[in-house]
C-alpha cells in the first residue's frame, strides 16, 4: 500500500509500505475513505518537535472494515467505521466515566499512521464506531472529520461548560477553534466570540455560530473580550492552540469562576501557581476523549445538522501528501483532506 | 482597643491601636468573639512572604456587631455575625454565581487586621451573616472556623467534587486539610483518604470522617493512592497546602478525569502546560468563596451537625499572640484560637 512517512523537517515522502494485517485478536485493519494532515503535524514539520525519524504520519481516519481480530464484536467486514486518535479499550472506570483518551490501556490508535491507504487500530470494539449504512460521498469529509478536530473542538466546548446562557470565546483559528464554535453553538453557547484575524476563517467562524469576531490578540485581545462582556470576561473560553500566548489569552478571557477548555497540545506552556489561584478559572483539557463523542457526532452529520467537513477547503490525492503539508504550514489551507 | 501587628519575620506584637470606625457608609464595626492566627500567616512569619512591615495582622473573625454605616440593611448592632476574608458586594455576576472571592469590588474584610478587638468590614452587607441569635459560647470556635478555614476546605471539596460515590484524597493535614475531610464527609463522598504522618492529626482526620489514611509523600504516596484506588487515582483530590510538592501530589494522585481541589496559596509553584494536559485532570481552586457558604456552615454549626472548631487545641488570650504563632510554627498545635 502507499503511505506518508515524514523523514525530517519539511522532508514529506509517499512510500510503497507493507500492508497492515491483525495482529491481535482485538484488532481491525481499515479500507481508508479519507484521511487528512492535522495542525498538531506541522509542530515535527517545522522542526519544533523532533521525534525519531523517519515517522509513519496521520491520526485522523474513516473508511470501510476489511478485517477484523477474532475478539472484535462491535464491528465486521464491509462496515463503514470512524475512530478517535487514541485506542481505548471502553471498558476502564476513567473509559466508563467518559475519558477513553485516558483509558488505562490506552495507545496510539494508528501505529503505522493514518495518513495511508490501510491502517491497523488496536481494541477496535473500544476505539472505532460504525455509521449506520454506507455514507454518501459527500458526508466522508464530515465523518473524517468526527474523528479528531470536530471531537476536539467538542471536548474544548464540553470542558469550558459551554452551553444554555453562556459567552463563549475561541482562541484560536484554525480547524479545531472553528469546531469548538461549532460545538459550542450545538451545546446550546448564547453568544459566541471567534478571535481570528483571517477573514476566510472568519466567515467560516460565522457560518458556524460565531456572533462576534475579536481580531485583537494579547492584552488588547483580553480587553475587547472584556468589553463585550460587562468587564466580566466570557464564562467558556476554549484554548485551541497550545503556545503560551494562547493559554495565557484563554485564562485572562475567562472571568472568575469560568471555565477554560484546552485542547491544544501546549509548547513550552508553563503555568504560574498564584496567576492560577486568583484567576479563579476552572482549568480542563487534555487529549480529547472523541469516542465518547463519536456516536452523537455521527448522528449530528448523518441526520446533515452539521457539516464540519467544511473545514476542509483543500481535498488533494494522498500521493500530493507533501502539497498538503506545505499548503497547510503557508496557511494557505486551513485543512488539507487526503484521498487515499 | 489591642491588636496583633508583625514587625517582621517572627517578630509578633500585641499593641494598643486606635479604634476602627465607620468610614463608608457599606461599612461595619464588630467586636471579636474569637480570632485566630491562619498557616497562610506563617509565611511571613517563617519570612517567605515579605510585605511592607508592620502589618497588622489577622483575616478570621466572628464578634457582635458594634456599628453599621447608612447603607448597610442586612445585619444591625448587637447581632453576632461570622464574615469572609474577602470582602463582597454580593451583587455582581461573579458573586451571583457563587465567586463572591471575586467579586468585581472585592477587597481585604480586614484592612485594618482581625487578630483585635474591634475590626471595620467594608461591604458589610456582601460579606458578614448573622447568626440565628447569640451563639452558646462553646459554638463560637466553630462559627470562628467557618470565616475561613472550614470555607476553605469546604470549596476544596466542591471544587474537588467530591461528593457520593467519590473517592477523595486530600493533600495537608493542617485545619484546612483536615476540615476538606470534614466537608468531603458532608458531600457524601465514600471514601476519603487523608494524607497525614501526624497522629494526633490522622485522629482528628478519622472523627472528621476520614476512612483511610495515607502517610507517605511524594511518589510513594502516589502510589499508596493508586493501591487503594484500583490504580486509577482518587476522583477528588484536594489539595491544602500551596507547595510545589504537594501539587504535584494532588495531580498525580487523581485519575484521569478527574477533579483537583487546589486552595493552598501557591508558593513557587509551577505547573507544566504538557504534564497538565496528559493528566486529564480538572483543575480548579483559588481563594475560597466562603461568603457563598457561609449560611449553610452556620446551619450545619448551629444544629450541632459538625464540629469544625475542634481544630483549634490550642485557646490562648490576645495578649499571648506570639506564644499563638510560635506553638503554629512548631506544629506544637495545629490552629490557635485567640480570645480578645
Amino acid at each position: 500500500m502507499r503511505g506518508v512517512v515524514m523523514y525530517g523537517p519539511g522532508d514529506v515522502r509517499v512510500e510503497e509500505r507493507d500492508d497492515p494485517r491483525i495482529e491481535l485478536p482485538t484488532d481491525a485493519v481499515i479500507r481508508l475513505a479519507a484521511t487528512c494532515v492535522c495542525g498538531s503535524d506541522l509542530w515535527s514539520y517545522r522542526g519544533i518537535e523532533s521525534p525519531q525519524w523517519p515517522v509513519p504520519m496521520g491520526h485522523e481516519y474513516c473508511g470501510v472494515v476489511e478485517q477484523v481480530g477474532k475478539a472484535v464484536t462491535t464491528v465486521r467486514p464491509g462496515q463503514f467505521v470512524v475512530g478517535s486518535f487514541f485506542a481505548s479499550d471502553n471498558t476502564c472506570e476513567i473509559c466508563q466515566a467518559g475519558y477513553q483518551s485516558g483509558c488505562l490501556h490506552r495507545e496510539s490508535a494508528c501505529p503505522g499512521g493514518a495518513q495511508a491507504q490501510l491502517m491497523r487500530v488496536p481494541l477496535a470494539d473500544g476505539t472505532v464506531v460504525a455509521t449506520p449504512g454506507m455514507p454518501e460521498p459527500d458526508l466522508i469529509p464530515s465523518l473524517l472529520a468526527a474523528s479528531d478536530v470536530l471531537g476536539t473542538g467538542w471536548f474544548a466546548a464540553v470542558a469550558a461548560e459551554a452551553g444554555p446562557g453562556k459567552t463563549v470565546a475561541v482562541v484560536g483559528d484554525g480547524a479545531v477553534g472553528l469546531l469548538g464554535v461549532m460545538a459550542a453553538k450545538q451545546l446550546g453557547a448564547e453568544r459566541i466570540i471567534a478571535m481570528s484575524r483571517h477573514s476566510d476563517r472568519q466567515a467560516l467562524a460565522r457560518e458556524f455560530g460565531a456572533t462576534d469576531i475579536v481580531t485583537e490578540r494579547g492584552d488588547e485581545g483580553v480587553e475587547r473580550i472584556k468589553d463585550l462582556t460587562g468587564g466580566y470576561g466570557a464564562h467558556s473560553v476554549l484554548e485551541c492552540v497550545g503556545t503560551p500566548e494562547a493559554m495565557q489569552q484563554a485564562i485572562r478571557s475567562t472571568r472568575r469562576g469560568g471555565h477554560v477548555g484546552y485542547v491544544g497540545v501546549p509548547h513550552d506552556v508553563q503555568l504560574d501557581g498564584i496567576d492560577m489561584f486568583f484567576s479563579h478559572v476552572h482549568l480542563h483539557g487534555g487529549p480529547a476523549p472523541v469516542r465518547s463523542y463519536l456516536p452523537h457526532l455521527i448522528e449530528l452529520i448523518w441526520n446533515r445538522t452539521i457539516n464540519p467537513g467544511r473545514v476542509f477547503d483543500l481535498h488533494l490525492p494522498l500521493e500530493q501528501a507533501a502539497e498538503a503539508y506545505q499548503a497547510m504550514d503557508q496557511r494557505r489551507a486551513i485543512k488539507v483532506l487526503l484521498r487515499p
